[in-house]
């Protein structure tokens, strides 16, 4: 049986195997293979405290390789985190278990970061280093390193196949994060066998191009080895570091350990036996652990609270130093902070003059920026473009951690990544920009912003044919529906100074729910019917002169004044009409329903929708009966007046399509 | 001025200034920049006939860095390509042009594909270095090298900033892909300035690791220096290579060169007059190029059209020695040969047993693979789940690129793009496979599919919370919306084995449209009521016995035999409903008005959507006064029939739902 560490590293191996043997589904290979790393690094070289998962300063862990949730979950129970009890171990992947198949964010204390999808955690955790580097920066003082931690990332061959890592460690890389430390969990096998057939790049050998220092464990299994390499790891602190750790997928299973077929499925009652002998297990008895090695975890555990208990005392006393510092922190972590802007009248205030929508949230971001000093956010290298420069805030980089304009590079999905990351750590509010057409690139990390309930805001500029010359690649047709059918996230496209400045404070005043907002390149005029009912996601913004209107027409962003240009046109030929602005479907969805009634009576039949995209996702407004003016297929490359006239967004057509349906 | 050859580095610079100042909008910095590789690689070391863009063995060029179109507009035009004129290169980027913004494939002749998202071009060119190897491998003989040519990609510090280029030049090195050549265009400035902010890596040292042959030019106007590195390229054949050319973005400008402003806006007059006068070019006429230059260009394009002559000489020689060859030749060539699987019935044939679309999908790609022998394809490392593995068809390696099953690696991006890469090729018919909740990543390399009108077929399997204990990571739900919204593409998601091959027939007959294939994990029964009538999209699978129905219920895949299932129940309960079956919302919109009322009369308002996605997108069908038993958010961990319970995809629920309208 070994000794207690070893005893100990193999209780998680157990408690994985048999939880997954239970439920007859999910990942032994990752959790055997790298027991011994997990176990080293949270036993002997993380900060965390069991009994304050919470705890500001805690080193954080990410399991990029999320299959493998049973390594995190045993190291949860055994470390007695939260109350994930042993039952729960026994109902892994079962319906309202706090061990769902993979790791997830608000679900299980204990859980830094949603997992599942390769290379998310590894853009995540570079999002967290970040975070430490720039909250170091601006809190820490000689005498009291307020904020002063590692964030460790475990993920394996999958991970580093993905462009995200390579996009995120580029970055890292650049930035100096001297406080990442990538544990690379490298046992050659993905799930269509030997990584040979697809992946034979010297991986240490691209970490060292990005400027991480590389450090290698031959024996994954040797806690010393492994011990040594995390201390070495954590003493450059100019550098990430990135530790190839040298594993078996499978360990301890002899039937299948080095083979693929040891990855995504249970062992089989056989091989679990097989792998209690194999590892001197004490009983065969499923989810047995012996109470010396609970007594380890829980010494280990105790032994953590001190740590915190300790920096505690410290940040007392530096609060009664600095004062000042202390109401900043506050400020940082009050995630209420900007819900009185409802009354800040400088805040919503407008000039009466056509303009940009991208334009008129650059003033917003930086109205909020005075507002809000944990905000912080940039561009995938579009920041020109997409005016999300903060006036004198600084450029975060490796001379400048205080900056809080950053610097992504063209790397959409790891921009999207590491900035969940960047909330996900706490004490900042972040925001992420790039072309809307481009908000493909970062749909899959937005997906997990919505699904971990992040309220990171997206700024999408370009938001149409409005784009004009950069033709059919750079303009969006189908986006925005692709935002609105995902769940938890709120769509805006804004059509004025007022619509905008709602947008923003719907997305910095939600708490759970990440915000986009797709923005004009081309002026808008400001409309007078506007106001803060955008909050409400759908309004009516020009009414008709009767009870019942003859038509509705629907429209979102710059088609919004067309509409009413429309509606003036209309009423001259006397057909009475209404114009609802739509800024955000999501947030109208919401609403009650004798709003919506009231705003899209049903008896109102003739709908029209008009919005220079897709028309996809329109048909429950305008139903059976109605008709649209929308994009039919991709956009071109020509001045954007043309297109505007080329694909029918005319007053004209406007007005004809209505009276088409009449 | 120099001599002609620094005269036709000039030209191209001359052109692309003086076009993006007449349109006032556009990227003059990299062909300014880039001017001197471009004109070395097309003049002196690529094997093309412009008289002749089709020409099957050219060397294929890609411009990855589509932004800077006006160097590639300048080649095609300084070479005859098409009919490109100079009155072309006046028109850039107005409407109905041959010179739009970017590159667009097949809108003008000598365009290999479509580029402007930064990296796609990268990923692209690794696909059509593979086509190359297969088809070189499947075709050549001692005697004649049928196929023979390289691949070469330029592109700069964005394209090697997006995670899709390390991703695809992972796999070409893992893969020895020694035609594939990589000109970087290495300038040091990305928009938001220096690359230094966020991008101090050293590239060539990544690709080292991906096991390229790296080289680097220091003078990128050394024409010289530039070919000698590309012939140094050409010479290993069994490595790729990857070439640094040392650049000045918006060389020749004295105001801008060097710096991020030369990058994406005119220079302005009196900086083109400064262009002009550094060039020493002739005249400060616009679009003036010397008569000199263009017969230079002219003497080059006659010298290639011979070397198409001789191919030809001896592609009929080896016609004539090697009948069958030609005649598979013809076969790999053939668009239209999968058109007669229609009446063939082996390939329809099916059990009836109840059975995963994903194990039926994977039966059809056997088929295919039999019938089709330049079928090729694979997933991204989850062949064994997504059932796309062809028998018998051998492993595409460095060691067999005869190999029909590819392996991509954990690398979704850069598989869709090296797939479109091996479409644009010609000769190849390829799918893709991954799960459907990843067609997230997948989608900003559809979206080029789709643009580009490959009929690309992407296989995506686990396709709703039937995925069951791996949970909401792993559980689509706005997927199909994503990709309904999408124009130019067809989503079918099929209900049992009829429908399957429906689907597949409709995806590798389809000439210029895209298919996915969206396929379940759980068994599902083979229906009474289904037939090749789901090559229209929707259909009615079992109809009310009224002429005019009680209601329609409108459901797809694994949600149709629950709806016949629902409407039994109801009949019991005298409510007569019609079951339309709508496997691809995109195909039933293309049929015409007639058909669409027959199968939904309009004069029917009760109707109930039945799809364990997202609802959104069917408002179009339901209407104002219809239902819908959909999923209102994220999935969960748990067993498939146990989710599908709680979020109510059961007949009690569906019963209920359409009495609920009635």
């Amino acid at each position: 049986m070994g000794n207690i560490d070893t005893k100990s590293v193999n209780a998680i191996r157990i408690l994985a195997a048999d939880a997954v043997q239970k439920a007859n589904s999910g990942h032994p290979g990752l959790p055997l293979g790298s027991a011994a790393m997990a176990y080293e690094l949270w036993a002997k070289h993380m900060n965390h405290n069991p009994k304050n998962p919470q705890w500001a300063n805690r080193d954080r862990f990410v399991l990029s390789g999320g299959h493998g949730s049973t390594l995190l979950y045993s190291l949860l129970h055994l470390f007695g985190y939260g109350d994930l009890s042993i039952d729960d171990m026994a109902n892994f992947r079962q319906d309202g278990s706090l061990t769902p198949g993979h790791p997830e964010y608000g679900h299980t204390v204990g859980v830094e970061a949603t997992t599942g999808p390769l290379g998310a955690g590894m853009g995540m955790a570079v999002g967290m280093a970040m975070a430490e580097a720039h909250l170091a920066a601006v809190f820490n003082k000689d005498d009291f390193k307020v904020v002063d931690h590692y964030t460790f990332v475990l993920g394996g061959d999958g991970c580093m196949m993905e462009g995200i890592s390579s996009e995120a460690f580029s970055l890292a890389g650049t930035l100096g994060l001297g406080k990442l430390i990538v544990l690379y969990d490298s046992n050659k096998i993905s799930i269509e066998g030997s990584t040979d057939i697809a992946f034979t790049e010297d991986v240490k050998k691209r970490f060292e191009a990005f400027g991480f220092q590389t450090l290698v464990v031959e024996d994954g299994n040797n806690l010393e080895e492994i011990g040594k390499a995390i201390e070495e790891a954590k003493a450059d602190t100019t550098r990430p570091t990135m530790i190839t750790v040298k594993t078996q997928i499978g360990y301890g299973c002899p039937a299948k350990m080095g083979k693929a077929s040891a990855h995504g499925e249970p062992l089989g009652a056989d091989n679990i036996e097989a792998l209690k002998d194999f590892l001197e297990w004490p009983s065969k008895e499923p989810f047995y652990v012996p109470q010396d090695v609970y007594d380890n975890y829980k010494a280990i555990a105790d032994a953590n609270s001190k740590v915190e208990e300790n920096w505690n005392q410290q940040f007392a006393a530096y609060s009664e130093k600095y004062p000042n510092m202390r109401d900043l922190w506050d400020k940082y972590y009050d995630k209420n902070a900007a819900d009185q802007l409802i009354d800040d009248e400088e805040f919503w205030k407008y000039e009466e003059k056509a303009d940009a929508t991208r334009n008129l949230s650059g003033v917003m971001i930086n109205r909020i920026k005075d507002r809000l000093p944990n905000f912080v956010g940039g561009s995938a290298d579009l920041a020109p473009s997409n005016k999300t420069n903060m006036k004198d805030a600084g450029d975060f980089s490796k001379n400048n951690y205080a900056g809080r304009n950053l610097h992504f590079g063209v790397r959409e999905l790891a921009m999207t990544a590491i900035s969940n990351g960047l909330m996900l750590h706490g004490g900042l509010q972040a925001y992420v920009a790039t072309f809307f057409v481009f908000s493909d690139y970062v749909k899959p990390m937005a997906r997990l912003s919505s699904l971990m309930g992040l309220p990171l805001t997206f700024v999408l500029t370009h938001d149409s044919i409005g784009v004009g010359e950069d033709g059919p690649t750079h303009e969006p047709i189908e986006q925005l529906a692709m935002l609105r059918a995902l769940p938890n996230f709120s769509a805006f496209r804004p059509a004025d100074a007022t619509e905008t400045a709602a947008a923003w404070f719907y997305a910095i005043t939600n708490k759970k729910t990440p915000t986009a907002l797709a923005l004009t390149r081309q002026n808008l005029p400001q409309l007078a019917g506007s106001s803060k009912e955008a909050l409400r996601g759908g309004y009516v913004i020009a009414d008709s002169t009767k009870e019942t209107p003859d038509a509705i027409i629907m429209a979102s962003g710059s088609e919004v004044s067309l509409s009413i240009d429309a509606k003036e046109a209309l009423a001259k030929e006397g057909i009475d009409v209404r114009v609802v602005s739509m800024p955000c479907m999501d947030v109208f969805e919401q609403q009650s329903a004798e709003y919506k009634e009231f705003v899209l009576p049903k008896a109102v039949r003739k709908r029209v929708a008009v919005e220079a995209l897709s028309d996809f996702g329109w048909g429950k407004y305008v139903g059976l009966d109605g008709a649209y003016v929308t994009m039919k297929g991709f956009g071109a490359s020509a001045p954007a007046d043309v297109l505007f006239k080329k694909f029918g967004f005319t007053v004209e057509n406007v007005v004809n399509t209505v009276k088409g349906i009449m």
